[in-house]
């Protein structure tokens, strides 16, 4: 049975009148799922008019009340979490635990929103003159939008829609065209949480979508999570168009282990960080950085063993549960194998060669690769791969480490694994990268916390969720107010002598 | 079929070994319900020593998974909430639509709660000298106590249960002994919701309870609402045990009705904040001050009516609902009759008489009674009555009518009902009292705002829920942190020369 | 005597070997006062690696050290503010208390900037997890530039330095070339309060200078006052190099003058809003909206009497001060001349025509003018004139007033004058503009506010000073730590048996 | 020439009509330098009168009016640091560079009180319902009363002064009667400052004027620093008058020394932190717990060499500066000795006894003392011992060393030494302390963070400075508003129908 995924317009789903689809596989298995239709500029158009009109009515309503929509959305959505997990895994090969642990995280940004009544206080100054009075209300800036990526279906959009929800904006969601039908799930639960029409709606679509989103007048605000070069242009684009946008860009993160690292943790800690999700993660591990010969010995042996022992495959329906699933689709299974091709032809030593897999299953699998004494000249080592490629780096001290991060064009996440406390509290301060764990692989930010990385990881000032992401989602007012006098006395004559 | 109102446990209900009961009454008809039994001081010791043992596990409970209790206790207190407020009325005699929404304003401190792991964050600053950084934890107190009033069963406990609990501490209600039969369903409501045994618990008493409570080396926070004789002795003798201690006592909120006023809206103000709950409330307006005397006239003339049309009955069963229900207790409606009658003596104008009602039911009830030409000296007018009485005073201009405010022993809330912004404003900035009303009779602050008097309406100086709520139920703990140097060179060599 | 501005790179006035100047003229006179170096490109670049290098050290300064250069700076902005307002009467124009005024303004951002530890704070969680710790980092964003416009060569350079400066960046100050002589004292006293060179420079010039600024890869925020063409082009270019990007525009301020207002103070609020500075601010009220024809009488009536008996001359050096100077260069004064023209060809009625104004002295004058019966369609009412034009627009109602608002182009500030409390609040709540006055005519946010319209008059999200201007001028990183276990036993024995 | 310390009221120095005196000694020659009066009660309660009408125009002063107060009074501290310093070492004995870093630490609370404007903000909230808004003022609470300690003369007042007095409240000083010389000097300089007269009082005395102001009903708020006993005695009685009271006291602060330990650096800082200031400090080290013997044999042979090396004299007026002072009185002198007796007598090993020192000069002092083997059980380890006496203590585990300082009676500082992150962050976590170094000896929070200890080093629930200074200094008001309708329309029409 073929699925169509559609828009979700003023609270239906609306099929698009475009005649052009995309089509959607389930990379498990290579077979051809459905597919997804690819709206036309005037629909996207259409949809910033929805979201226009219902915005208003939207914003009126008290932040408590907004509120309670995202009180019941959460509960509906861990009603709801077996079922979106499995749509997760069939359209993009996550494992299922991997996509319930999406969910959660995502979940987490909703738990956050529901604080929205305390989020949004403004300040009050008493006094700023003699009776004079200052304070700020913070207003919804009116239709967002959010173009989100395959990787994460759910966590992502899920970034975005509750903190602008909550706001009083409307928010219009473009989806991966790898992955949509979440998106549609996520646009049914929140109407039965009583979210009114018209304020979220979905646009399936391609670069005709996002190129009229860009340029519609009445879209306030843009929130992008992608690549790079797509990232800056975004950014480009929303921001030559008067638009407040933050545009969230590739990684290329390094883990650095140093001598004194509980290796056994911090073995365990990159084998997930760099094989979950097949390394299709912005916050995966690409990158392991041993400081000094000795600690890489040791490190590439263990993970060598690791990897080798990976259980790869389908990511529902068998048991025990595999760890890692397959690539979102054929031509980037294809580009991670040419990765590896280059990497061995520049010289990098191939521990573990993933290409030779054999999952039994025909989907687009890559096994765990791992690469030694890779250096920072070297392709593998400067873009991001976006699958289960590890490069062990061999730094030659942890000034070295230090270094090769802060030279990287990239600063999402990093990590270092240290039992020393000053190793940790240098290298968090100095490391120009956003997020940094200490001995935590994969450092990503609790909701009430923000997202955001440095360099070429992030376009504009404001990071995702957390304060910044209610400050990004509304505009400041400032009103500074004082009264003529004379009615305090006047009127209580003034009526007597009517 | 007579209840029997038991302590609540270590996650289970527990009948008080002590032999000591005392009566419970339905106020809307008189018939005895049953009893609850007044607990014993070792009784209130061993509740302390099982809250202290439950508490270290919760503390190391992240604040994320706290809140998620709280996201479950607020679904079931929705789930509940006929039962609950029906539970309410039965002992307390308000109507049920009042109940419902004492429920509410409860319920919403639960939502605030759930955002605690926001509210609990600490400060840090990087270098406050050079490679010296600076942090601020906040952590749970211990042990918290509750003693709460009859007259909110459930907003008041929900006050303080909510944030105490959200922050990590265990906490010991000791309700009122008029209605305390909702308090074991918040108990029973909170196992529900995922709460470990032993982080709450009930114990159901009387001053042997509530001194052992205050003298306990174990509680560390006692928060408390009631009167202010009672109210000023639980702090001192809190204090003097080194506790930290919030005490909210009594009340004579006025209402102030400028010449200018929306008289109409000013009018319907007055009577639900008046007579509603029958002026059982902490924030009932039990004081109109009418400026000029042409507003007196025609407010007074308004009210009569109002008074005289009032619907007074049962809260529960009836068709229509009756707007006012009974007081909670005998002798209580004995003194509120005498508080009348000394009205009247002193040479107040009663206009309506409340003493004359007839509802056909053999409940505590006194009518809406108001009073005419009150002055600043006579009993009606400095004491609070806790009833059905309100009294107009005539103040012959604003600043009569702040100055009178001023001067009342109690600062808990006010209001004034006025078009002009700099009447408004003046009042806001000049009178001394706690929560200020513009053209807003009850001026209850928001959940994620704070409840407190001035003057003799609070001890202590950290109000109630909001943030300064979250502030009360932590203790902060200050780091300062630099690391000596030396292992980020000298461990990578060490390694290699073992 | 002529003068040469140059530039100031790494503590020292340095001459630009750009062959290029501009004249400087005193607009009171019209007198050439010498010449202002445009400096090139590569000069430009140069201040930047500059700026870059002193950036590191001053980093690592702690917070409290950074404040006390600022403490420091302000005591010298007092010492020599009578100076420092005369160079800005002579290049501008303005009258001598008006640029006492504007200095005080900056300096009360200086003041602000002397709370930066407190305002520098990160947020720190304990136990995301269990035993997992996370907090954030709010580190400088490097090298800053500020791009400031002529009317305040003052005020809007401190509204972004002190900031920048105190949250550890180094600044480049591109200032307008009409009035730059400011920008080298600000430099010369910053430096005796002690800031290391480098740390803040000036560089002369014009667009070439701009453009490399926009283009250099190592300036990562800039912040610009100006021309919404400007600011749009600025942020559209500084965007798509990367940057994060601040540019405030044009305005076109409203002044709403309500039936119930207290005329008397409107009429002298307007008086002082519509042609202080000859009404080149971007807060200067240039549009009187008067609801009601009885209310448009009555003040145009009030206004035309006190325009035409407005001081107009030279602001420095004549008892008793003039009210109003010149305006700031003959080119501006012809438009504006040509702009009171288009206005009375379009049909407007000019009750008071500046273009006849005799001060007796050379400069570039043109007197207080007004106009009544000024529409929506008409060129005086759409554009930014900068000049002391102020249009009497006639509203039907309060609804019409308010939508002529939300309907300009522009949404600097706006003020209502209005007694009643209910017509601000709504105003307050549903005007589209960022900075809001009850009857106060310029809303200016204080400093510890933040500064930023709305719609056309700003683009990105954050706005100038306050928590704002110190989020824009930091970058956040969020570390998220644990440790492994076994140092704490394993240590204390291993020591004993080496 | 015999000094007479009276009392400064309203502006004034003004000499007490009590007949009573207490003699001032120079403790560095045990010359009698003059008598400070001991006021009557009488006095201090007209001091409050006094305090209470200034306070009504100091309230009504905006913030900003009142920062600048404090910028002012920051530079006289600066400039006069020299001659206060040498106030501070003549009464006090502490040597210069100690009594000028005693200051410093003042001082940048006077520094954090320049930022009032921003710190004393509200919050507000719009539309908390349909067209309702909520906001709430921190206002002054009125007469503030300051009983401070001999061992910091300047610090400890200048925690409280500058916050209350920026809050807008006014302020009466209570000093030591060892050391009040200097609490003229502030009073002075805080008038020289702008301060209106009246603001700030000083009321020298002893227990009968504390007793007043702890009785006078119009004193808010008591903050107060000394023993515990005394503390409880004053946030007892404080408590029992209904006002609000912060009380700080004793401690006993360990700081263990783990055996990874930079054990130089340890030693370093115990040295500083136990016998600066003769170890009259509450943030004094006065226990240093080594874990494992390996540890503390090492550690107790490396302080006997330096702690028989320490130069100990007069703090003023020789060269090299000496590095330890006497003791404040020779009563107390005495009392150290004697705790060096018990320790002996109750089986410590006394390494070093600084009773047998000869300084050549003839004032009260005691050499540093180091005893090795205390135990837990003894009188010098769970007795304040305020003199340069420091004992090392055992511990078999770093567990064994938490509970140590967990069962202690005090709670206000601890640190640890280690460069283990685990060890550090277990240590922040787990300790009964409220303010915890780690590997920083005298953990004291930065002005812009809050000091305060747990346990029974501190009663009441907010500390001192920073936020919580700001929050124990106001009340705070909520206001919930809205408006009646109708003016919008009629207004404008009526004007025209009159």
């Amino acid at each position: 049975m073929s699925v169509l995924v559609s828009n979700f317009i003023n609270g239906e789903i609306v099929e698009s009148s475009s005649q052009r689809n995309a089509d959607l596989f389930n990379p498990a298995n290579g077979e051809l799922r459905g597919q997804v239709q690819l709206s036309s500029a005037e629909e996207a158009l259409a949809a910033v008019e929805v979201a226009k009109k219902a915005q208003v009515d939207w914003q009126a309503t008290p932040p408590l009340q907004r509120a309670r929509v995202m009180f019941r959305f959460k509960a509906l959505l861990e009603d709801n979490a077996d079922e979106l997990a499995t749509l997760i895994s069939t359209e993009h090969g996550k494992v299922h635990s991997d996509a319930l642990g999406e969910l959660t995280r995502g979940l987490e940004v909703v738990e956050f929103a529901c604080g929205i009544p305390h989020l949004l206080k403004g300040e009050h100054s008493l006094n700023v003159g003699r009776e004079i009075d200052s304070y700020s209300m913070m207003q919804p800036v009116g239709v967002c939008v959010g173009i989100t990526p395959f990787n994460f279906p759910v966590m992502v959009p899920l970034w975005m829609i509750p903190v602008s929800l909550a706001c009083g904006n409307s928010f219009i969601l473009k989806p991966s065209e790898k992955d949509p039908s979440a998106s549609l799930m996520l646009a049914k639960l929140l109407k039965e949480a009583g979210l009114p029409d018209g304020v979220f709606n979905v646009v399936q679509g391609d670069k005709e979508v996002v190129d009229a989103l860009l340029e519609a007048p009445d879209v306030a605000a843009v929130s992008f999570v992608g690549s790079t070069p797509i990232a800056e242009a975004i950014y480009s684009k929303g921001s030559a168009n008067g638009k407040r946008v933050q545009a969230l860009g590739g990684a290329k993160n390094h883990l650095v282990v140093m001598p004194d690292a509980d290796l056994e943790g911090a073995t365990n800690a990159i084998m997930g960080a760099a094989y979950g999700a097949a390394g299709e993660r912005c916050m995966a591990i690409s990158v392991a950085v041993a400081v000094g010969d000795e600690a890489a010995d040791k490190l590439v042996a263990a993970l060598k063993e690791k990897v080798q022992a990976l259980r790869v495959g389908p990511g529902l329906g068998v048991s025990p549960e595999n760890e890692m699933g397959p690539l979102v689709s054929e031509p980037h299974m294809n580009k991670v194998r040419e990765y590896i091709q280059t990497g061995v032809d520049q010289g990098a030593t191939l521990v573990v060669d993933g290409r030779d897999i054999d999952t039994g299953a025909p989907g687009y699998f890559v096994g765990g690769t791992l690469f030694d004494n890779v250096t920072a000249d070297m392709t593998i080592y400067n873009e991001e791969i976006f699958g289960p490629v590890l490069s062990v780096v061999r730094a030659k001290d942890y000034q070295h480490a230090l270094e090769l991060i802060n030279e990287h064009e990239f600063g999402n996440g990093t990590a270092i694994f240290t039992r020393d406390g000053d190793t940790a509290r240098d290298f968090a301060e100095k490391v120009e990268i956003g997020m940094v764990g200490v001995n935590v692989p994969i450092p990503v930010p609790m909701a009430f916390h923000s997202f955001g990385g440095w360099k070429r990881s992030i376009f504009g000032p404001l990071n995702v969720h957390g304060n910044d992401g209610v400050r990004f989602y509304t505009r400041m007012k400032t009103v500074t107010a004082r009264w003529p006098k004379g009615q305090r006395e006047s009127e209580f004559v003034m009526p007597t002598m009517k």
